[in-house]
């Protein structure tokens, strides 16, 4: 740092569009971001995705891998090709890049809060009832890419799926969300998981859930499957304050979180790495929707809300509350079905800071 | 056979009344069986579960597997104990009762149908208009009881579990699908996976998919991953017409199927064995729930709609559609919270008949 320094402090983000809607909803984010935020942000833009990949070959190189490292902070599109473009292997760009990036930078946090925000219809509940957060483990469960396949494509071919859970990643994240749940007014926090039939993986959840537990006696605790998680997350969602999960049950119980609380379009994320060692990275819980890219069509709400959990795990909570505050504002006042394009959301957002 | 046999064929029945309010609701089955079907039913009671592990270790003897399987059908109930009995270590009963049955008697399609039932106050459609099937693969994926563990209770244990797929075992269930779908009047079949993570199982999946595809040029096909098919699920079930998923998918998509269409309480299905080498298996997809074990307060009307299935799988359409003709109309004029005791559910049902 030179002697020159503005009396402003500045932050760095490592911004990746990536692939269909995804650079149009980040342009949004930016644009309320750099608003909202107490502190100017060096962007850094990284064309990572389906493009750069059909076109060099390159997922994710290592010289980039270590220059995103060198940031703040990150934040995310999408990432995902067309799901049968016959040039990109199944899983290419989500394993080798937004998998790779949670992984390598040990983003063992996945924080998904649902809020039923209002302006959305839910038969369920009134605004304000729904407000639960899942810490979805980021870094291990069938995600690790372990297994393998024998005789592809042959009539014998076995192919497996290992999902590995260790009480190091297993303990962490779990204390995570018991933290969590301890500073809310509810205090209280679901397992979810299917002990009756993943017996091993299941067995070491739910001892240091236990063990864990014992070290917060303020909160209480609740222990479901996955599939009775499904049918109280429909009929009475209100009833959750914080769950956490392994990474493949999180990611499906946040999709039908998404949709019972105002839709995917809603939906936040922020892949965090509590120890700091390395940049949290977020981005809203949808996909890259190739099919409505480019036209202006998708809802940058998610993505925005990302970037204010991003400023949150920055240091900036008032500044985050702002944005939620915008948003919220913004939907409350949303003509039904007005169909506004991505950027006027954007204006509107930031027009209210 | 001796000569004196009477006119009516008859069918013999296993029936594995189980845990929890399973006693009760296969009672109900039973009571309706019996008016229903066109067979005399010799059945034969097999008290496994919960009860007698705990007085007797003992889970499935061999002579017991032995003796239900030179059944026509087997009738199931629920199975599993109270969720922190420390007598029962979790999955037990799962894993080496109700797994260990699906397995041995190779019921490799786990069908369950979802139907929006009149009564059912769903608001995202009407009766009649969401009507699919779930055909979920019964003996393979994250079911087969792979994986292990390491250090257990240390802070290095690791545990992990295998998901197992075999061309063998997904071409079967995914080209019984089709062949359901060719039967139905939309003739569409989904394919569910994760294949931008699960990656080698994904990549099987779908290249069985496509392979069985070519042999129904009149089904239409579509593929959608887990975490998109819970907010179709939830937004716009009416799309789906049959539905093939891996095992442990289809656990969780069917709770979720069933919560959105009148309820777990109405949910019926069939672990069924295609190629008849072994008795195919009836149950509600609804647990034992021991919390209202033995108050006559469990809706019998997913084990009635399961013993449906079974006469149907016996050859017996025409009873099996009337006893679903039976509910149809004792759901359309329930009264709401009427709160009628499983017995009189099922006297309701029956007087139909
Ligand atoms: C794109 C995909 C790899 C990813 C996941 O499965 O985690 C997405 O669904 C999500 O939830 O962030
Ligand atoms: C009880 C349990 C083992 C079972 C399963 O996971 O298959 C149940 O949830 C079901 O869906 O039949």
């Amino acid at each position: 740092m030179s002697d020159t320094q503005q009396p402003t402090a500045s932050s760095t983000l490592a911004v990746i569009p990536g692939d269909g809607i995804g650079p149009e909803v980040t342009a949004e984010a930016l644009k309320v971001l750099e608003v909202a935020s107490p502190v100017r942000f060096e962007s850094t833009r990284y064309d990572l995705g389906a493009e750069r990949y059909l076109a060099t070959g390159e997922v994710l190189p290592d010289s980039v891998l270590a220059e995103i490292r060198g940031h703040d902070a990150i934040l995310l599109g999408a990432v995902g090709g067309k799901p049968n473009d016959p040039n990109l292997p199944p899983g290419i760009l989500e394993r080798g890049l937004l998998l790779r990036l949670r992984f390598e930078l040990d983003h063992y946090v996945n924080l998904r809060p649902s809020r039923l925000l209002p302006g959305s219809a839910s038969p369920l509940a009134e605004p304000g009832d729904i407000d639960f957060v899942v810490v979805r483990e980021g870094t291990e469960g069938p995600y690790t890419g372990n297994g393998g396949a024998l005789r592809v494509g042959t009539p014998a071919e076995v192919a497996t799926e290992v999902s590995v859970n260790t009480a190091y990643g297993v303990e962490r994240v779990v204390r995570d969300a018991f933290a969590r749940a301890a500073k809310r007014p509810r205090k209280k926090l679901t397992l979810v998981h299917k002990t009756n039939v993943l017996v091993n993986a299941g067995s070491l959840w739910w001892r240091l859930f236990e063990e864990v537990a014992a070290e917060f006696p303020d909160v209480t605790t609740d222990y479901m499957h996955i599939d009775a998680a499904m049918i109280f997350m429909a009929t009475d969602p209100a009833r959750f304050d914080v769950i956490v999960t392994d990474n493949l049950f999180g990611d499906i119980i946040t999709d039908l979180a998404a949709a019972i609380t105002g839709g995917i379009g809603l939906a936040a994320s922020g892949n965090v790495n509590p120890d700091r060692t390395a940049p949290s990275m977020f981005e809203p819980v949808h996909g890259s929707a190739p099919d409505i890219a480019g036209q202006q069509k998708a809802d940058p709400t998610a993505a925005i809300l990302s970037g204010a959990l991003l400023l949150d795990h920055l240091g900036h909570p008032e500044a985050a509350a702002r944005i939620e505050a915008a948003v919220l504002a913004d939907l409350s006042e949303r003509a039904p079905g007005a169909g506004r394009r991505t950027s006027e959301v954007g204006d509107a957002i930031a027009a209210r800071l």
